[in-house]
């Protein structure tokens, strides 16, 4: 398929990703002022549909990476055809989830572009970060080795609903959208001087989670006594 | 498939779609009075969950459209055979809607047609509405052209589940479900001085999102270098 | 397959789906006393968690029809083989929603039975309950005739998820567990002499959806002009 | 497929599984502290969420059992090929469980391990207990007989969703999650004193469960008069 089309379908894809997450965020500040936990669920509902949605209707197009770190681990392992393709998803999911950030607060009356002032650090959190993208990374190439590829979008929904709520860092682990989420000083974003803490922490956990992925999933190497 | 079975389809379907919005939305406002998102999340999985069902159901009969936007853009693309058809899709649309509404009515016991009071309107909700109806149409067409008709029930019922909450005007998207939810003045109701606007934005939307599904996910010219 | 094996599958199948609706329902309201809406919310998600999970199981057996008004239709439309198989199913329903109920009741330390006081009677509500029946058959005969029964469960979930909100009665629209519901004082519970009123408001909505299912889903009288 | 491979499997499986129980427990705590009810539904959708995720990942490795109890009943009825390889199991679970649950206390800055003081005890959630357990076998081992594997994250969610509010217990229907949340003083946990009555109860839920899941879904004697 044209590589213009993929580019075009990471974008979009991670535009809408990107304007499900800050938009309810937005939404559920605003209705349910009296529970950050209800406000969580709201935001976690709504991300999780966007997800089963836009892997749905983009995955036959672009594969829905809708994130650096899944792009950079697919192309370690194979799954795209040149570094070149790589960076350009991973340009396109970044110019794609700010874009979305944007739209997400016009929408919602505010500036297009407002600097968020939550700070989101410390060792707790970031661990939060390491194990919310290695354990992304279990469940995307997990399923993408089952063969069963249609199941992707249920598969990445139901983790991103557990890890909101099972990380102290509400599992950002997508470095263009933690780019995107700095635009937007709302409750689904983060302040810009917290962003490189993040991205590191997602690196770290998309590194072990590679090699995980290696070991579990990939791994051919079979001995002699034990194999089916 | 007979016509006429077809637009029974539609109707039905619009009509159990629309009960399902509006009937929720009364629930939700009486049963939940002290929180407004605790509202929308009611009606928003009552919503999801009712199409789902909906398309799952018709959707082998009709294709289930239930919205006059996605009617239009399919006749476009060559979805339906001929206007006549897409004509009687929206008028079946529209009456089924408008007796959903009713019936809605009738089973909370309040009047059978009691126009709704408010007020929906403002540049940044009518943004939301054209975001909305051009998401739309990405995932329904995405999904379609993905040859996984199966999967169309779960991603337009992920998107909304999304878009309720990530679009400031709760995403409508809908022309013949906009009309209907005039005639209840409930939490679901958008006044009928305000529906003008949102089925303009609705138009806007849906013009847009299906130059962009053409763009993405039709437009089959290749490239010599870069094409798999 | 063996008679008694789906005998048994039908009475297990309501009995696990009785005990999901009254547990969850006597857990939602020990829990969060201070919202009825989340109650109903929670009680919701129980009970559409039950039924994927159950017509999962169960479907392959015994059609997982776990309700006397599917099972009458079902035998009227020619799916089970003998008035005396389903006068089977429709025992095998009752006697488990019955122990279904009992178990409920005993995990939460109230006498095994205890009769509800939970008066639920009127014009709207019984309304409510034709439109519930009325609609969950279109749902479940929809799904059958589309020859995708492996989505039947989820189609049911997901309109019951809406039904439970959308109806003024929260959707009953099944007679065993009707019965079964009077036998516990709880949220979820039905008074004795409401029971009547709801079991006939079921039988004509099934009447009615029995019809439209025909007329939409079954009727294959082809008009020459028009046909596929 | 190599054993070491699918023992890791098991292993991180249900460390992930753990650690969604676990940490979102403590969110859903520290964020929703004025409803019990709205802390125990983020919890329930979490734990969902991470079910369909980590069986679509791992079910094609090792059956993502996650569970004891699933793995000695697969065993007896045939479907691990010896009783070291059930051990292997259990032990990859327990020991995976040990560690989610390690990981969730510091992701939310508590200690490594701080002993559960959450009495959970009495004949009502005892029974919980039993009912919970088999169930959760009748869902797994209906779904594993119908052909549909890969339904069975689904049926799996689906059963969690409802057992977690439908029983007194909270479902924990596990003896390796049992013994992980004994680890985390907060919301999931269960004190160290109250784990063998739940172990207990599950071992009797499981007999129970195994024979009645025999009975229904393997029992291939067949009569001669009513076999279709």
């Amino acid at each position: 398929m044209l590589l213009r089309r993929r580019l075009a379908a990471e974008g979009i894809g991670t535009g809408m990703l990107v304007a499900a997450v800050i938009g309810s965020g937005i939404m559920a500040q605003r209705l349910s002022p009296d529970d950050v936990g209800l406000q969580l669920l709201e935001n976690t509902i709504a991300t999780a549909g966007a997800l089963v949605a836009i892997i749905l209707a983009f995955g036959h197009v672009s594969g829905a990476h809708l994130n650096p770190v899944v792009t950079i681990v697919d192309r370690i392992f194979g799954g795209l055809r040149s570094t070149k393709e790589a960076v350009g998803y991973v340009i396109a999911q970044i110019v794609g989830g700010v874009l979305g950030a944007i739209i997400a607060n016009l929408m919602f009356g505010l500036d297009a572009v407002n600097l968020s002032t939550h700070v989101r650090s410390g060792g707790g959190i970031w661990l939060g970060e390491i194990v919310a993208t290695f354990g992304l990374l279990m469940i995307v190439f997990g399923v993408a080795t089952s063969g069963r590829h249609v199941m992707a979008p249920f598969a990445v929904a139901g983790y991103i609903t557990a890890a909101y709520f099972a990380t102290s860092s509400t599992s950002f682990a997508n470095p263009a959208v933690t780019i995107a989420r700095t635009l937007s000083d709302s409750f689904a974003g983060i302040a810009p001087e917290s962003a490189p803490g993040f991205v590191i922490a997602q690196v770290v956990g998309g590194a072990v989670g590679a090699l995980a992925v290696f070991l579990v999933f990939m791994d051919s190497r079979k001995a002699e006594s034990e194999d089916a």
